[in-house]
Order: structure tokens, then sequence, then C-alpha cells
């Protein structure tokens, strides 16, 4: 793709602006808008429609480990949050808070707050559930019996984020939240690590999206756990996205909620919980990864048309039989079947200019376009261009005229083609930008010295200090706008000395700039 | 059913007392309990799965009419409520309010509302998304190339109720909510019934919830809205239950939410819009339609689990070919379709005894459960009880003992006869108590008298009187406790004089008490 005659979809280019890019493509591909609600966005029907995917192909794997979907209350009252000391604090600044039950026209003021009406007890919107699916927890365990009881809810959660962007950081965002009680730490852990693993194998091969799994550093846990283990991905301007958490929580909840069962020698013991979701945020993940100068490359899977029919209308006698083969194929095309669903096709037959409506399909990412013309109906051709390789050398869009039936014998493979390129793409761009070189603080900074725009990640061994020390870590790398992403379960084992302690290396961590 | 041998599975019978009966049923089903949070339920896992059966289902048919699924903020600016008078009049007795967006620890009084954190304007949690939707159509819609625009959600609302009653009334509540906009009343009100009847069918054909479907009187109409259509369901005390509304609402939020459009000839148009909705109260119409005394009946479309195999496990060598039996006879009926989806089987391999777990099942309402001893698995052969027909004349379980393949051949057509058999049962049941003979007000008195304690409805003829006379109207209902449901759609034409007014019928309405 050396020609200068690309004309690109989009109004800036990743590599100008990155952030103005991210929501150039969100605006352009009609994935979201701001609400006019503070922190509250919109989802509109193509970005619902990848998560509605997201729900569909994570659910599934959700129910295939034994776990129960329920529905928990959007409220919280402040008694239950002041039960978890560690959890409150960690949550206390960034809640909604509900005071009345009802407004009041108000001659002077207009529409207020009811002052008659106001709670007795304030109620938070829940910004996580587990002190009230706790509460749920206590009632519903008694004995070893009842272990491990193993719950999830797709729901809304509230956190009242100062600064927000549309799916990374909204204070209102939509996800699941597992949350499960054990008999004891070996299967809670057990049951952290399944989580896990669902995330990290649901990110790469359901979004595409490389991650790295591992535990993260005591400073960055969840409040109230005794440990957090994420995903994380390099989006392309090089900083890590936190894409899913799954968090052993020991017994700090069923402590404060009273979550105990009956032993089989008759003692009460205190469970040991776990919980675990992910998020709209998700989607923020795929469009930082996938997304090119023409807007988003949506992966197969969960793109919610997986190939766009597009007929060439010319408002002539002609457009009744380019209509009818295209409906007939379309009608091939939905027989057949992909990632063990059938395929999702969208015969786009709305007034306007196909290339005008060409652009809107490409700038949304469906992994398949075809245009088909009178003469493609005539000589039983279609013209199609792949997401992914949209360009030729020329310029021009790389549309190919293929027979029919070589079409439709080859589109799911082709779709599965794309979701495996999207994802080598991603990986390997990835690996470039993972720096496992650096020993020493003067390295870590000269790596991510702020001229040079879109660094990656930094690998290292550290002596995992804690405590006071650890503080100090934090602080250092605070300074160079770092952070601890987590401790790569697969990484080599280190070598050398701890660059922040000088002491010899046991693990080693991911050091990223981060959303 | 003559037998007095009939123990029954619930605590309290229908006849006894039904409203402790429906308690009863939601607990002993386990559908759904209070959390603790004022007005807001837990929706267990049977209750939550019987709602995403009504999800997927409901789902289809919305995108089956073209219409696309967004996300709208949970939280709704004071000043987009005081748009719309005749809507605020209608719900501001009864919402929750965010006024703080921050907790702090107070010495004295621990946690409260950060007095430094409050909003500079109060946010209303939504109680039905109109103003903060049709914010969103003002925005995106400009030509009559736009129209029309046909959006829908899948969320929680809150109201707050004052008296709560699971499924039915709860402050908290699951939905959709469809909302439309058209160039005029003609498409807007086309609309409207396609939602009413989308409605209808549904909860006829899937729910097997026999309904009158018809516009509502005036004084019962939505807040705002120039027509209200409702779908009607008789529960077993002869109560009405309101199922699913579908309203025209003229211009009036398309003037409040600036929602206009260039028409053909250049002019600024505003447009008609629609909205319709139903929650997770169908489930408590399932529950006082279909329910019995040994707990739920639940319809096979909606069953989470359509059948349960139930091994009578003995912790002897014979379980392992016993358990071999059950999980071949599972693949078998999983690999069956039914409803035009795979059949929903489970094996419940839990330990405890089969009959004690029977009765787990019979009281969630299993369309089909399934015990199978070692004698069954030697012979070939299954136990089989169809809820809907549990009891023998002489007061045992119905349990059939018929050959393995013959069940394997009949199971799908035994569910589908079920499906339809609670359909016809409920409607036999509310046809023979929908009085059509009453024509003034003392034998309208008479039939609804305190000392009758499941009456039906009444259908009777009346002269659509409006304001004034209107109100005089539900007075004299409100007296004896009655409402007028709707206007069936259906009813045959009215003859002589409206009880009323004594001026002549022009059209049938029903009157009953209702939830």
């Amino acid at each position: 793709m050396t020609s200068t005659k690309i004309k690109h979809a989009l109004p800036v280019k990743r590599s100008e602006d990155f952030a103005q890019w991210y929501q150039a493509v969100i605006a352009e591909a009609e994935l979201a808008e701001e609400s006019g609600v503070r922190g509250c966005m919109v989802i509109k029907p193509w970005g619902y429609g990848i998560w509605e995917r997201i729900q569909k192909l994570m659910d599934e794997r959700i129910k295939a480990a034994g776990v129960d979907n329920c529905y928990f209350p959007l409220f919280i009252p402040l008694s239950f949050f002041a039960r978890e000391a560690d959890h409150v604090d960690g949550f206390a600044k960034e809640m909604a808070v509900v005071t009345h039950h009802r407004l009041i026209a108000d001659p002077e003021r207009g529409l207020i707050p009811d002052p008659e009406a106001k709670l007795e007890e304030p109620l938070v919107v829940r910004p996580t559930s587990e002190t009230v699916i706790g509460a749920a927890m206590a009632r519903w365990i008694q004995s070893w019996r009842d272990l491990p009881l193993l719950t999830n809810q797709w729901a809304n959660v509230v956190r009242w984020e100062m600064r927000t962007r549309m799916f990374l950081r909204t204070s209102e965002f939509l996800w699941q939240e597992g949350h499960t009680a054990h008999a004891d730490e070996a299967d809670a852990m057990t049951e952290t690590l399944r989580a896990l693993e669902m995330y990290r194998s649901f990110a790469e091969d359901v979004l595409a999206l490389p991650v790295v799994a591992g535990p993260k550093p005591e400073n960055e846990r969840f409040p109230g756990a005794v440990a957090t283990y994420s995903i994380e991905a390099m989006m392309q301007d090089g900083k890590a996205l936190q894409a899913g958490t799954s968090h052993y929580l020991g017994t700090t909840f069923a402590e404060a909620a009273g979550i105990r069962y009956q032993d089989k020698e008759g003692q009460q013991v205190l469970c040991h919980t776990t919980s675990w979701g992910v998020s709209t945020r998700m989607i923020g993940g795929v469009i930082m990864t996938h997304g090119d100068d023409d807007g988003l490359r949506t992966p197969p899977q969960v793109a919610p048309h997986q190939i766009v029919i597009l007929p060439m209308l010319r408002d002539n006698d002609g457009d009744e039989a380019l209509l009818a083969y295209c409906e007939e194929l379309r009608k091939a095309l939905v027989s057949q079947s992909v990632f063990d669903e059938k395929v999702r096709v969208l015969l786009d037959k709305r007034p306007g200019k196909a290339t005008a409506k060409r652009w809107g399909w490409v700038k949304k990412g469906v992994p398949l376009v075809l245009e088909i013309g009178g003469r493609d109906a005539e000589n039983g051709q279609v013209s199609v261009v792949r997401r992914d390789r949209l360009w030729r050398e020329d310029g021009k869009v790389d549309f190919k005229g293929i027979a029919r039936e070589e079409f439709l014998a080859t589109a799911t493979s082709e779709l599965e083609s794309i979701q495996d390129a999207l994802f080598a793409e991603a990986r390997a761009w990835r690996d470039e930008r993972i720096e496992r070189g650096i020993t020493d603080l003067a390295g870590l900074a000269a790596y991510f010295a702020d001229d040079r725009p879109m660094p990656g990640w930094v690998e290292l061994g550290w002596s995992r200090p804690t405590g006071e020390a650890l503080d100090k870590v934090v602080e250092q790398l605070k300074a160079l706008k770092l952070t601890i992403r987590n401790t790569p379960i697969d990484a080599t084992p280190p070598t050398g000395t701890c660059p922040f302690t000088g002491e010899p290396a046991v693990e080693r961590i991911l050091v990223a700039r981060a959303y």
C-alpha cells in the first residue's frame, strides 16, 4: 500500500491524532454518540449489535461452565456498603446516590426533588454487586451441598467518572458480573482462573484481540480482593487496555455479608468468593485494535452482518431481475454456516447510490461487501471486497469479480480467513512492540520518552516488592505516566536484578501506559 | 381428579388464599425473592431463565419487524421531563432521583452523600424513556428518507411503587421498550397496531395466555399518549392483568423534543411517534394463569428445561450403567427440535433422592419429568409424567412406563401438546368467565358482589362518554373496585343503552378488577 492515491474514509488518520481518530470511528461507524446526559452514551444499532454478539457468545461460555444467570437489584442501600470497608473506600468516590423518590413542581424553581419524599436510607446505584449478591448468597447457602454457588448477571452499572470516553470509561456501562461462592481457597482459585481463561480465549478467538493474562500487583487489586487477574490488550497507540478482570476475594466479602456453610463435620465455615466481569469496554478494544483509517474492521464472529449485498440499482426495468438475483444470493448464503452459526447477511435495498452505501458499510467494518450490477447478474458473477484488504496498490478499492458459484463455495472460508487474519495481524503488531531488553530505569524512561509517539510495552523482571517498597515503585512509574499491567502467566523466568530495588528479580511484569 | 388422596406440593391452595398461593409459587418454584432493597426483587435462575426465553423469542419478533436494538441512558435530566407536562404529571409521583455523585464517611453518621458533590441538575432514574429517546430521534431524523425510525431497548426501569408485589409491581423491573417515529398518523398507527398484534400473538402462542386486545378509554391512557392499546389476560382469581401496551403518541413527544423531518416538498414537519412495551410482569401472568396447587406449570416454549431426566441413583455399582443410559437418552433428545429450536433437556445428576428432586421440578413446572430406575435402563424403558396431567384418579402421580423408542418418537409432539393444552385450558376457563348479559349497574354490582370470591369479567355496551361524563363513570366503577380494561377489538357490536349514561351503546368495553 504505497500508493498516494488512497483517499481514506475517515477525516483523521490514526497516525495524526489517535484520540481524534477513535472518536471519528465511533461517529462514522455509527457505533455510539453522546447522549446529552453527563458521561452516558447512546449505543447505536451497529455498536449495540456488536454487544449483542458479545453477550450471546460469552453467555454460552458462562452457561457451559454451569453458571446460572440471575438478576439483582440496581439499588444498594448504604448500609450494605458500610459492611466492607476496603470495598467502599475503593468505590466511594464515584457513586450515584438516590436520595428522593418523588419530584414536585415548585412555583419558582420548576421540577425539584420533593423534600417530603426523602429516603430514610439513601440508595447507591450499583457500581458492582458484590455486596448485594453477597447478601443473597448468605440466604442461599446453608450446607456444603449448596457449593459451589455459581451466579452471573448481565446488567448496567454506574461509576461516576470525571473524565469519560465512549466505551472505555462511561458513567453508565453494560457488563456481565459473575459471582461465585466456594468451600475453600483452592476451589475459588480454580474458578477465578477458569473465568480468566474464558476471557483470554474469548478475547483471542472471538474478538481477535491478542491479550496477556496474569495477576495484577497488589496496588492494582479490586477493592477488597485478595488477588486480581486481568487480560491486557495492546491498542494501536501502544497503550494497554484492561479488557476483563477476575478476582479471588478470599473471605473478605463472605465475612462482611455472613456467607457461611456447614461443612461435612457440622462446623460453620466462611465461604471463599470470586467475581469476574467484562463490559462494553471490550468494544473500545475492538475499535482501537482493528480499526484503520477507513473506520472499523469488525471481526466476523461479532459482526452484526458478516456480508452485505449492495445491488447497484438504476431505477429502471433491470432492477427487478437484479434484486431477484441478489435475493437468491442472500438465500444461498444464509443457508450456510460459519463459526457454528448461520451466516448473517444483509441485502441493502435502501434507496441511494451503491457507492455511498458501500462507504457506510466499509466504515462499519462489514467483513465482506458485495456490489452487484446488472451485468454481474446476467453473467452469474459477484464483485466482492474483503474489508481487511480494502485497497489495491493503485489506490482503488480491491473489488474482485468472481463467479457466483465460486463465491458461494468460498464465502464461509473467507470469513474464517478474515477472523484469523485480524488476529494474526494484531498479534504480530503487538509482539513487535513488547520490549524485553530493558534492565534499568534509565532505559525505561528512554523507551517511554515523550517524543516517541506510540511506544509499546516493556516486560521486565522485578523483585515483587510489597507495602511501602511497592508504593515507591508505583510513584517512580507514575512519574513516567506508567503502570504495572500484570505479571504475564506465560512469561519466561527473569534473570538479573530488579531495576527498582536492586534485589534479584523473581518474576516478570508488564509496564505500560494504559487506558 | 376427585380423589382426596392428592397431597399437593404447595402449602396453600389457590382456592384458599390466592395472594398467599401466588407468593408460595414464587418461593417454592424458586422464581424470585425479596432482596432486602425496598420494592426490588432478586430474580433467581428459574425465573430469570423464563425471562431469557421471553427475551429471545420477543427479540426475534422485534427484529423481524425491522426494529433496531439500541441502548439509551439510565439517567434522565430533570429538564428533559419538564418538556412534556402531561407526561411528567403522570410519572412525577413515583421516580427515583439521583442528587449526589459521591459518598463520604461522616465521623458521626457514617457514610453519607457528600454535600460537596451535589449534582447541579438532579437526574431521574428512567421510569420509561420517551423523553431521552425523543432527544436522540431529534438528532437522528432530518429527512423523510430517515423515516420510519424504529428502535427498541431491553432495559431496567424504576417506578417508585408504594405497594409492591413480585413480578407484578416492583420498583425496578426489566422490560423492552420500542420507540418509533413516522411521517404521519397513518404510518404511526399501523406500527402501534403491529406491536399490539405482536404482543397478542406472543402472549397466546408463546406464553399460552389468552388475551383480549383493544384500545383503553381515555382515562387509562399512558401519560401524554393520544391512544393506548393493551392486551388483558384473566388470572385464576378472575382479575385482569395488563400484560402489554402499545401507544400512539401523536405529535406530543415530537413537539416536546423537536422531532421534525423535511418532507418531499421541503417543509419541516413534526413526526408522529409510538412506544410499546412488555415487562417481567408477564411472568406474573404466566404464574397466575398456569400455576396450580403443585406450583408452576411452565409453558414448554418458555421453560428453561423442557425435559428433566432424574436417574434414581442408589450409590451402588448399577449407577454407572444407569447414568450412561440417561446420558444417551439426553443426547437423543437434544438432537431433536421443537418449536424450531433444539429440545432443552437437563440430566439432573445432583446428589439426593430422586423423588425429592422430582418435587422440585414439579414445583418449577418442567413440562416433562422422567424418572429412570435401574430396571428401566435394563428394559429400555422410561417413566414419564406430563406436568399438566400430574395426578391419576387414585391420587398417585401419573407416571407412565413406555418404551424408550416410543418416548423418543413422541417427546416433541408431547411438548407441543402440553403447550396447546395449557392454552386451551386457560382459554376455556376464561371464556366461561366473561359475562356478556349484564345491562345495568345493579347487575354489575351483583356480579362483583364481595361474597363472590372469584368473579370474572363483564363485557358490556356503553356510549363512550368523554371528559366529565367519563369521570363520573370511572367514579361509579371505582366504588365497585372496578376499572375499564379496554374495548375489545373483536367484540360484537353492542345493542341497547349504556348503563352509565342511558344513551345508545356504541361499543363494548371490558370491566374487571385488575392487578
